[in-house]
């Protein structure tokens, strides 16, 4: 029979999803687990929790040798870098929720965390309550995984479903969603999908056991869609969503981006609203699996936190499964997308390296589909240039297109 | 670094899901297993696999010492218990997708499995490639599960989409369904709501700790569905689904059951069509998870059965969380429950315990929607009374029949 170790956590950040760590542990006391210190910048303000827990000095829970666990929830990724390696370097386990740290030093994380015989656990950096990370690693660790598409970031998706049910404008419902609590601190890493890139980065690595950093994937925000781009979805029945993505093809070749994205009414990803995300994992046995929970918010990201600090008492740890057992992947930014650029009418747009399908007018906007190679893209000026909409048709059937223009 | 194991495999049964098995194992060189024996029935009949792997002895499996797990597939529960018991007594890991065998023997074989230290998993015995029971055990420990609803059985959602969508009979849409291999070998399992029931029982176990035997829990299959019910479904935008239920109150208290279902066009389980199944859990914090999949078919299962074999070879357990280090949970069939009945007009139902909310002719039939307490439900005759369909409307607003008749 398995025997639940007693923790001793020292926590970082008591921000919404701290404090309801804090509320949560106490509140389970079958998982024997205890906060004994929590690190925090400012001391002078009022905390929902006994004074004495608290201090400024993050060493103070680093050195202190009662405490096994590190459970790192602050915003800032530079700050969280240096307390997730010291803590690692010091036989601390840590629990972490900072998915831009994660996607941009994951490698060197992996190695530590091993070296040092600890554990290093993050399902709540991707996709909030829904348990992706633990699924991949878990479950389809040997089925032959085809493709991963998510939305991944609650935000967006709640900026989008505000946008186009409740005819928001784009700044109404950012504010909104931070009001809510679903924005990020800097909406930018949000909105300019950022946040969803370094969540496929993650993903990535545990699917395929592919190490990139941000900067290698095609990734485009939110920003610059237009209300003709929500029209137009509109009379085709189509939904937007940020979606990242990852293929593989026959040759184990994988490739992967975040894009905003056309979904028709018969996707799953339809019927995805507000801070939802969800999931949808391809492969060749299990067929097609749908998972979809919040994906933002206090009790959400608590929830998952929850989950790896239980997990932790059983001793549980990332096997990266993929990469020490699994195929060899290459990833590659060679294949050709097919998309959907709008931009307003007799602006003059270099497309040499595109293979156009349509063009037509739509609104007071030139509509172009076409399909081309992701380097290309990436090489082009188009995903800087604000007048731009850039969205992907991958979801659509391509032959949908056919009797559009 | 974590170390596979190397798994030497007897396999019992070797019908669609045994031969997939096989397939895929020796498709997944990874995965570090090997297939020594296989168990049949007939030796007469044409396998795709080399001759000198099979067998009709089961005990040359058993009592191989080289072989450390069974992965036993056969339909004949009777038979299943006595291998599984006799495996996991000869210190043999055990791999089983028998559903009805499991739920019937539950609490024996946990206790034989932990005395021998050894492993006993059936990800494949619920919902088919979802992994369910996992996720269950590793990932909602800790949050308070506040209900399960799931669409646990392939066939008669196959089924009930045809009837529906392609106005089969009931006849026509169960023999599609048994020449797809989406029914068990005897379809009363399926149509009667015994193989949802059974699974229900497996899933309280994983998810509240509680250990019930099938007869202890209503369950009420798809055979007495009628047109008319369907049309009524139409004509108020629902859909029926057969729904195995879970609900907790504020005491911990469980109620549980299996039956067909209105659920209303917003509800996630509108859309899940013919051989996939879902499920629907409801927690303190995560709130709201939706999983999808394939529910039943060679490949889907097989895909369970393979998520076992590699988790295996890392050693992993069940550890029965929830009963080891949970709540205290208590069962009842104590609750109301609302419910739609449909019986022809002018036949005389006695209904003394149903508190009627609303009576009404809807083509041929008398409809009656009331609340009634389970248990007495399951003391009237209504349940082995073919005349009258009972389809539970837990899942549509109470509210929406304030204005129905």
């Amino acid at each position: 029979m398995i025997v639940r170790k007693n923790l001793t956590i020292g926590l970082v950040g008591f921000g919404v999803v701290g404090e309801g760590i804090y509320d949560v542990v106490n509140k389970t006391p079958n998982l024997q687990a205890k906060i004994k210190k929590i690190c925090i910048k400012d001391l002078k303000k009022h905390r929902n929790a006994p004074l004495h827990l608290f201090t400024n000095d993050v060493n103070a829970l680093i050195e202190d040798n009662e405490i096994d666990v590190i459970v790192e929830l602050i915003d800032d990724a530079e700050a969280a870098y240096h307390i997730v390696k010291k803590s690692l370097k010091n036989g601390k386990s840590v629990i972490s929720a900072n998915k831009k740290l994660i996607a941009n030093h994951l490698d060197e994380l992996i190695e530590l965390h091993r070296e040092k015989d600890v554990s290093f656990l993050y399902e709540a950096a991707v996709c909030g309550s829904i348990p992706i990370i633990r699924n991949l690693e878990e479950y389809y660790d040997n089925d032959l995984l085809n493709s991963f598409l998510g939305i991944v970031n609650g935000s967006t998706n709640f900026i989008l479903t505000q946008m186009n049910e409740e005819g928001l404008s784009y700044a109404k419902a950012l504010q909104l969603a931070q009001e809510k609590g679903f924005a990020e601190s800097d909406p930018s890493l949000d909105v300019e999908g950022i946040d969803a890139v370094n969540k496929l980065c993650i993903v990535l690595k545990h699917a395929y056991g592919i190490i990139l950093t941000p900067e290698q994937l095609l990734h485009q925000g939110i920003t610059k869609i237009k209300e003709s781009d929500f029209a137009f979805a509109k009379t085709h029945g189509f939904g937007i969503k940020l979606l990242a993505s990852a293929f593989r093809n026959e040759h184990n070749e994988i490739t992967a981006f975040v894009l905003p994205t056309f979904v028709s009414k018969e996707s799953q990803f339809y019927t995805v609203k507000n801070e939802y995300n969800a999931v949808l994992l391809g492969s060749t046995l299990a067929d097609e699996q749908f998972l979809y929970g919040k994906g933002a918010g206090r009790y959400p990201t608590s929830s998952s936190v929850l989950s790896d600090i239980s997990a932790l008492s059983f001793d549980y740890r990332y096997e990266y499964r993929k990469s020490s057992f699994g195929e060899d992947y290459h990833f590659t930014n060679d294949n050709d997308i097919l998309i959907y650029l709008s931009y307003p009418k007799n602006t003059q747009i270099e497309l040499k390296t595109f293979s156009i399908q349509h063009e037509f007018h739509y609104h007071d906007q030139q509509i172009v589909v076409a399909k081309v190679k992701i380097a290309e893209l990436i090489n082009s000026n188009l995903l800087q240039n604000n007048d731009i909409s850039i969205i992907s048709l991958e979801n659509i059937e391509r032959l949908y297109f056919q009797n559009l223009n």
